[in-house]
């Protein structure tokens, strides 16, 4: 296990006690390490190890939509350093009901290490959100209201979904043997048609975000007018450039798979429609939001042939493009009559898409591990040297 | 405690690593090897000590009906075992999304121990529903997904309701000194009057299914329609023919009771309304449910004569009999108008049916212990031996 | 830390093995003793230290009302001790499906060390179901139902708030210096005007219910017709006649606030009003509930004079009282147009707010270890010189 800690040391991560929203904002020394203790601490946990740093404490989870995978994922990672959970359910609690985010944030916070939140629902909102839980909970700490500053994880905004990218660079690593054999491979990151509607932009965006970082090809592709944020497609524009990588963006979806290494069909809403949703959700406007829906619906269904069927993986490189999802993927003839997906292109990387998922929890547990702890080269070496099983028979 | 663990040695248990869905699937070493590690932990819990094997795991459930007491208990075990809990809310999560069984159960199962599932609303649903889960855990396992394999407990299906009837066993046992007398014992299983419809058939089946194999005179008996699972009916007389006690099945109430040494009244709903329901529901034919309902209920009020009253408890030996129910129980006078027990009988064995109900968490306990510890002797006696107070007082 | 240790001892706390449901039912002793422990145990968290006591166990919550902070105080109580954290959610659980309270009370109580309920929203109710949970719990561990009786915390009540309170308590000894220096301070607790309607009385009421013990003049106001409950305003004139304190009671916001060292202006609904709540809400007569929350919200409407502005706050002690309030309050222009105080005023005291908010959770940690613990001066002093990081890396 030494070289997960020598790996470590290499990093010189700054982690500690901040916020983890945005994998662009953080270094790519912070990104690689990561990805180190969450290898690591899946490897303790195929041994049996345990991996608990905590003797007690809270982990927060705010969810502002349904999830399944990623709330067990959060409170995988929780459990797995020895955090007690607590979840903010907002139709249980007082939120809804005129509370500031700022004394919320505070009150939920006295024994919290991390707040974990997903708000993804409305463009513009989610990420800000997140960073007012993350200014009250500084302000809190810094007037003596609170003895320490719980970090928020982002898991899941309007703009990206780092806990799910960082699992899916992770799983390419495992594919591909490292991250330095990720330079120069094809990545397609393409919209796929899906009877329904409005579903967040922050996977496309966050794909984009973090692989052009690592000096992959990627290319982007999206019927006409299903933009995503433009400031995003910038930022990774400028990323792919220096990392020697490239961004190419076009309207294609034959023109993304073609000779791709990976590809990763996904339905997302178009920008612009979910501004105007947003505008009209603050208004309270229900009947624009229905006809909304229904002029999107009705573009959508435009784009039936973007499908990830066997034709299109056969122009892959060499027919055998990793096929991804963040799940659950609308699987045509399966989920859905046409989806995303066709059934038998899905059934053949499905293992390898549950794969994909597993990498999450110990992503988490790794975000939490690396921004609570002040020292976590020596600490790492710890939870190694310690070697508790985690059943008392081995003990 | 040592004879906990010379019982233990002697059962020569078969439970780790398998799911625990049906008694009878299981053998009768196995049964009374979960009644020892029960009554091992019950007893180290009593005297204040820790009955903690794991240091960190999930506990997972999945209540697709309403539960406060096998919930309670569940989550009690989990506790006491050191393993954290985690709810899959289907309301909350995305399983009502269209997301496969196979998918979900991995997606929950990354770091998880044992799933309980309670799932006992549609004849042929539930337990399938539990085997899915546990064929898609083993996929999982197998291709590499999951690092272990979590055991499937059967927290109440369709067909048994296998946590409720071992704690039913552990409460003859206390009450008559040993398995062993229980022999040629009669207990009466039979149908009660109740106003609500639809209870399942789960704990008559899980009563038949399990008292039988310890040569107890089994007799049950409904009013003409209220027939159980025929196949669970054939297999409890060939448990009884072989372990030498007997099944009896008739229309009398009062027939069962007489000279029972036991008595367990409790309503259900028959078999073939449960058939019927189950293709309504399917249908989503509302109006032929409603229908099904009204018809169930009035064809329920001609039975309000099998209510376990004064004179029929009069009938047992010795006018002595010992009342069991799951709870709850529907009182008359109390919780209803005509009820399954009068009033006067119930108070009497009140606090009985309490200690009955004590039973279940460190029965379910007991399944996590004996399903997840490779050497569950050894294990038992170091916890045993290490003798930890729960609390810090005492150390 | 040796001081809590000798504080401890003097007080002699006799809070073991008993429910906390009324301060005003406990010794002036055991009230210092939960400021002490609850003290002790906020130190040894500032200091990064564990304060777990319980190796498991479980707290068990039951919330009558919606509540975030107190929910989350309970939480954080729970797991910093050590026990995990079972909810009653009524909505999911059978409760609600006719099982009596003594019944419920038991099936949750096997492995439960404390059961926290919040049940404020009828008059003549939440304690008096607290005040069952308890006799049931009595009772089964009478029985040998439950190897040992949990403790019952009232975490607000139609009577008192007392978890609240203490931290209140706690707030104003931290600000003065000592419990002593707050001998001759006046403290106002006065009504304050909300457009929204039926808030408990259970603050105000437990405000004069403790305060009284401490040698304050206590000044209680209110607009004519918002009385508390008599027995409580009587019982608060005895202590206060005791103490050598005071308690004025008066229909003058004015007159409380003149030359007032601390100010608690909060809306609360009429006793009268809420008897009358009761009744219809036993009758479920819905057209008489609207009638008289219309009626109620008219009635309130004439006292919005009834505001915590920057003129009567000019008029406390140097024009510096402090203010207090348990969150959330009903901001002019802020969460509503016209409420319990003014913007200015409540952003000059909102970090303050939020300190008087922290102690809940370890005052509420403090109850759960006084009433368990058969020890506590041993077990404090253990649990200090044992001194133990709550995370690894400072091991």
């Amino acid at each position: 296990m030494n070289h997960f800690i020598n790996e470590l040391i290499g990093y010189r991560t700054a982690l500690y006690s901040t916020d983890f929203l945005l994998t662009w904002d953080h270094s790519e020394g912070d990104i690689r390490a990561v990805l180190a203790v969450a290898a690591c601490l899946k490897e303790l946990h195929r041994q049996g190890k345990s991996c608990r740093v905590f003797d007690t404490g809270l982990a927060i989870s705010i969810f502002r939509d349904n999830s399944t995978r990623t709330r067990f994922s959060f409170a995988s990672a929780a459990n797995a350093l020895g955090l007690g959970l607590s979840e903010l359910d907002e139709v249980k609690s007082q939120v809804a009901h005129g509370e500031t985010v700022r004394e919320t944030a505070n009150m939920i916070s006295f024994l919290a290490e991390v707040i974990g939140i997903r708000d993804d629902m409305y463009l513009g909102e989610g990420n800000t959100f997140m960073r007012e839980v993350g200014a009250a909970a500084e302000e809190g700490h810094a007037q003596g209201v609170l003895h320490q500053r719980p970090s928020v994880i982002n898991l899941q905004c309007d703009i990206d979904h780092p806990t799910q990218t960082l699992a899916d660079l992770m799983h390419l690593k495992a594919h591909f043997g490292s991250l330095e054999s990720l330079r120069g491979r094809k990545i397609a990151m393409t919209w796929a048609y899906s009877p329904s509607y409005g579903k967040p932009l922050s996977v496309p965006q966050g794909i984009i975000g973090v692989m052009t970082r690592f000096g992959m090809d990627v290319s982007l592709a999206y019927p006409e007018g299903y933009e995503l944020i433009p400031e995003v497609v910038e930022r990774a524009r400028d990323q792919a450039r220096m990392s020697g990588g490239s961004l190419t963006v076009s309207n294609s979806m034959d023109e993304a798979f073609a000779a791709a290494d990976i590809v990763y069909p996904k339905s997302w809403a178009p920008f612009h429609v979910m501004q105007k949703r947003t505008g009209l959700l603050h208004k309270g406007d229900r009947p624009g939001l229905a006809e909304l829906e229904r002029e999107c619906l009705a573009e959508n269904a435009h784009h039936q042939s973007w499908e990830c069927d066997e034709k299109k993986m056969a122009s892959t490189n060499g027919g055998k493009a990793l096929y991804m999802h963040c799940l659950p993927a609308d699987i045509s003839g399966v989920s859905c009559v046409h989806g995303e997906v066709a059934a038998s292109v899905f059934e053949r990387y499905r293992i390898a898409t549950y794969r994909q998922a597993g990498y999450k929890p110990f992503v988490i547990a790794a975000l939490m591990f690396l921004t609570r702890m002040a020292e976590p080269v020596k600490t790492l070496d710890t939870l190694i040297q310690r070697s508790i099983s985690r059943a008392l028979q081995e003990r």
